[in-house]
């Protein structure tokens, strides 16, 4: 499988901590859209102002609730909203992390159901 | 991105320990709105009757559940509140924390609501 | 701000483990309603067969889904309760930490619901 | 209160590792449906194949999201099931640990709900 | 119980961490299904590229959320999702876990749920 790939070094492995609550990823799935303000931490750029904490988890000052979205995004290219999780909430962080292609997913789907209700409605 | 500045100095991240769950957030965010309790954190200012736990988050006694939203009013500027969250929670803490436009915010969505609910009744 | 009265003492702080979730607050909140079970950890009452566990909080043998209703209710003097959760098992914990204001408030919110609903019904 | 009986003993309380998230409750509770696999963890059967994660909790290999109705039947009698948590998946548990009462009370709920849908529908 | 057995041998034990969240299970439980990716944590495969955590825990690069379901269903066999929880999200996940009977049982619930939506429609 895929996601698979280079699992198996130690190096491959990265902590976010977002808001308080600590997300594991690897690089590859954070390099998968190069423009993301994500990508830089995958690339050990010594120009990037980040701190870690205790753990060594980069801090990152956004909502953790919103996060999980954003990262399966990158994990599988798809976007899936779970139903008690605002999608205004989502925009707002694909937004902040510079995830153009998937601010412009996130704005189909919201215009689509729009279409979708008014369709119904007549 | 405008959240990412200072970022990398240790000073300038804050953890609050509300009701029992931790947040981090950065000074830069909780200093947003001047007027509020959660700007003085920022302040160091010495007659704060603050504590703080043994991980050096300070102590606040209210509920984490209504919490995120008011974070994030202070990291962006906009109020977002996820479906199963009730927004009576999320304005009688905007009172606590003193944060008189995130309050205005809250009422006049909840106006524009009801306002919406009586047309689609006629 | 009221909630800050105090709260610079480490004496004032108190931490409760709910069914294995620990929950922080002030001995000023637990003491708010003087009958309740919760106002006897405040008191320190040396005939109170409290245990606390190894980070020196009260251990209790209750549900931690249905807790913050309760803690906020003795907090701002209001019960709110979230979306998804059960009202019969707040109801239910009203009623073990012998909070009897509280549990009238309930059923009066009840009983509001059924009426209004039975008027809509009409 | 009934829930306060015997609590200040350290032996009487008993913490649960189910499937990662530890949960805390007492052997008065654990003991009350005499049949259930649970109610072995409290007779401190040496012939129980059981085994203790590192801080003392008995690892049990079922989900923790079912886990709350459960052992709140245990600790007041009642079923109390929120809004998210599919029913199916907290009976499930109730045959798994070997409570019949409450598997009982479960399908009874079930069915009077299918018969008040019906009798809505006519 | 079938779920007890064994249980009381250390080595049966096995903790994932998946995105960041530990789950707890045994090797019997992630046995059962041969085909899967998880299958392989249970045969101590030395040709597996896997990395553990500090605690000892698999490291995998997935959303925590969508996890529970895919547990559940190589515990009992069955597929419970809660009503908060996005069912295309899980569809990715048994995809990902490559649990291919999972798959169809997925697809098959969402087939015949659309098709008594078409029915109730007419």
């Amino acid at each position: 499988s895929p996601g698979a790939a280079n699992v198996g070094s130690r190096d491959e492995w990265v902590r976010l901590n977002v808001g308080g609550t600590v997300f594991l990823t690897t690089k590859t799935t954070l390099c998968r859209e190069k423009s993301g303000f994500l990508a830089r931490l995958c690339q050990d750029d010594p120009d990037l102002p980040s701190l870690k904490d205790e753990t060594g988890a980069y801090l990152i000052d956004r909502d953790p609730r919103y996060f999980p979205p954003i990262l399966n995004y990158l994990r599988h290219g798809r976007l899936i909203i779970d139903g008690g999780i605002s999608e205004e909430g989502v925009a707002e962080e694909a937004e902040f992390y510079n995830l153009s292609t998937l601010t412009a997913v996130i704005k189909e789907k919201s215009k689509l159901r729009v279409s979708e209700f008014k369709s119904d409605q007549k």
